[in-house]
C-alpha cells in the first residue's frame, strides 16, 4: 500500500492511502505517526479529489546514513578528503531534526547563509514498531515503510563546519532543508534487489543507483542504531546519499528555479524547484 | 524559579516547583514542555513530600555545541587531533535525540558496545519559546532556563566514528546517554558571569570552569541554530564541555559503581552512579 499525508480543506493534515492518482481518506483522526502507531488501522475510506500532498509524516526524527561507496568515492575526493577506512567498517550517521520536514511540489527554501546549494538523492525507512537491538537479519520486521529523502544541503557551510568533527549542523538544517515524499510504500510493494533511485534536475538526469550497490545495507543501518537504543515508530533512517545523487559529485550546481525531481519505483517522483535565496550571494557574509 | 519534573504515585510525570528542598506540585496537567509552551502557568501549589525527581523534561531536541576552549584543547589533543581553526569562527553542534534523556539519582546504562565511557559537564539551556532569527544579543528572551546536562559519551566509539566526518552517532546515544537535572533555572536567578560548573567523581573534583570563558557565547550558539530556521519550546542547546568537565581531557576514567556530581550553582548537583557493563570487557566485540 502506498500511504501519504494530505492537506484537507480545514483541520490538521490528515492521512490518506493512494489508487492509483487517486488519495482516499482512510477515516483516521491523527497524524501519519500516529497512524503508524496505532498499527495503520483504515477505516471507511472516501476519495478526496484535488487532495494536495504534503510530506508523508513529520518525523520524530531523522537518522541519515552514508551507504552508497560511489556517492563516498566522489564526494570525498571533491571536499578534498581520503575516504576514511573507518567508513567501511562502521555505518555512521548523523541526525536531523523531524521539524524542518517539507513535502512533494512545494518551494525549497534557498538559506540566506549558503552561496552553495545542493541535493541529495536518498532512500529513507519509515519505523513501524518501538524495538531495541534489532538483528540485522530481522530489519524489515521493524519498518513501516519506503519514501524518498531529498536531503537540500549548504555545500559552502559544510566545507566550514566539517573541520571541527561535530559532522553537519547548519549546512543540513534550517526550515524546508529535508523533503519527503511523495508517499509511503509498504515493504510488500518495494523489491530492494531492483530498486533503482534516480535524479533529474529540469529533466536531464544527473545520477543514481540501484539501492542493491549500499556497501552498508539497511539492516546494518537498523542494527547499528538500535544497539542499546530503542527506535520509535514515526523516526527515519536514510541509506545515505545514492551514486551521483548530489551536484557535488560532479561539481555541477542547483540554481534557484531549477525543477529537482527524485524517483523511485513504486514510490513515485519527488518534484521541487529550488527557491531563489533571500539575499544576493555578493551581499551574503559567506562571501 | 526552579522547575523539577517528578514521579507522581501514580500516572504521568508531573510538573512541580522547587521551594527549598520541597517540590510543589504546579497544578498543571501535562508535561514540562507543554508546561513551557503554555507559558508557565503555575496554579494552585501543593506539596509532594518523598517526590521522585526524573529528568526535568523530555527535550523535542538535543544540539550540543562546543564552546570551551579548555576542553578543546585538551580533548583534541588526546584524540590525536589539532584544534581546527574553523572551531573559533563557526560554533558548530550535533544533535541528539530527546528519547535517549535520563535524571538525576539513576544508574547510567552503561552501553554494551563500549568498553570506554566518559562523562561530559555540560550547562544546557531549555527553550522557552518559538523564534527564528534570533539575534545574539536578544538571546535570553527565548530562554526558558537553565539546567545541568551530563552528556555520557563512548570514547572507542567516537575513535572509530569521527574519522568519517558525520559526528558522533552511537557513541553519544543510547538509551539513558543524555542526564539532564536537577532542575530548570529561569535566567532571572541565574549570573552567567559568575556561574560555575564543577564535576566531581567519588567526591573528588576532576574539573570544571566558569561559563564566562566560552569562546562562543549562548547568544552566538542560539542565533547559529537559529538561521532560517524556527526553535521550539522545549529545545535544548548545550554548551559542550567545560574545561576539565571529560576524562578523556584527564586521561582518567570513570568506573562502574563510580558516584559523578555534577554542580552548577542555584542548579544544584546532578548525581549519577554509573552502571555495570551489561557483558564483560572481554566478551566485547570493540575488543
Amino acid at each position: 500500500m502506498r500511504f501519504v499525508t494530505y492537506e484537507p480543506p480545514a483541520g490538521p493534515p490528515r492521512v490518506g492511502r493512494l489508487d492509483g492518482d487517486t488519495v482516499l481518506d482512510v477515516g483516521f483522526d491523527g497524524d501519519m505517526v500516529a497512524f503508524i502507531e496505532a498499527g495503520a488501522p483504515t477505516g471507511t475510506e472516501r476519495p478526496v479529489p484535488g487532495a494536495r500532498l504534503l510530506a508523508p509524516l513529520v518525523p520524530r526524527s531523522f537518522r541519515d546514513f552514508l551507504a552508497f561507496e560511489g556517492h563516498l568515492l566522489n564526494a570525498y575526493r571533491n571536499l578534498g578528503r581520503e575516504v576514511p577506512a573507518e567508513w567501511y567498517e562502521v555505518p555512521v550517521f548523523y541526525r536531523s531534526m523531524g521539524t524542518t520536514v517539507t513535502g512533494p511540489d512545494t518551494v525549497l527554501p534557498w538559506p540566506s547563509y549558503s552561496a552553495q546549494l545542493d541535493h541529495e538523492l536518498e532512500l529513507a525507512v519509515v519505523i513501524g514498531r518501538a524495538a531495541r537491538d534489532v538483528p540485522a537479519e530481522d530489519w524489515l520486521d521493524v519498518v513501516f515503510g519506503f519514501t524518498i529523502w531529498n536531503d537540500m544541503s549548504a555545500r559552502d557551510v559544510q566545507r566550514r563546519e566539517l573541520p571541527v568533527g561535530m559532522g553537519p549542523a547548519k549546512a543540513k538544517e534550517w526550515d524546508g532543508s529535508n523533503v519527503l515524499g511523495p508517499c509511503i510504500v509498504t515493504p510488500d510493494e518495494v523489491d530492494l534487489d531492483t530498486l533503482e533511485l534516480e535524479v533529474r534536475v529540469n529533466g536531464e538526469r544527473w545520477g543514481g543507483d540501484r539501492v542493491s550497490a549500499m556497501h552498508h545495507s539497511f539492516g546494518a543501518l537498523v542494527a547499528y542504531a538500535s544497539q542499546d537504543q530503542t527506535l520509535l515508530p514515526g523516526e527515519v533512517l536514510g541509506s545515505g546519499t545514492a551514486t551521483g545523487g548530489s551536484g557535488l559529485e560532479l561539481d555541477r550546481w542547483i540554481q534557484p528555479g531549477d525543477v529537482i525531481e527524485m524517483e523511485a519505483g513504486p514510490i513515485g517522483v519527488l518534484r521541487n524547484t529550488v527557491g531563489i535565496p533571500t539575499a544576493p550571494p555578493t551581499q551574503r557574509k559567506d562571501h
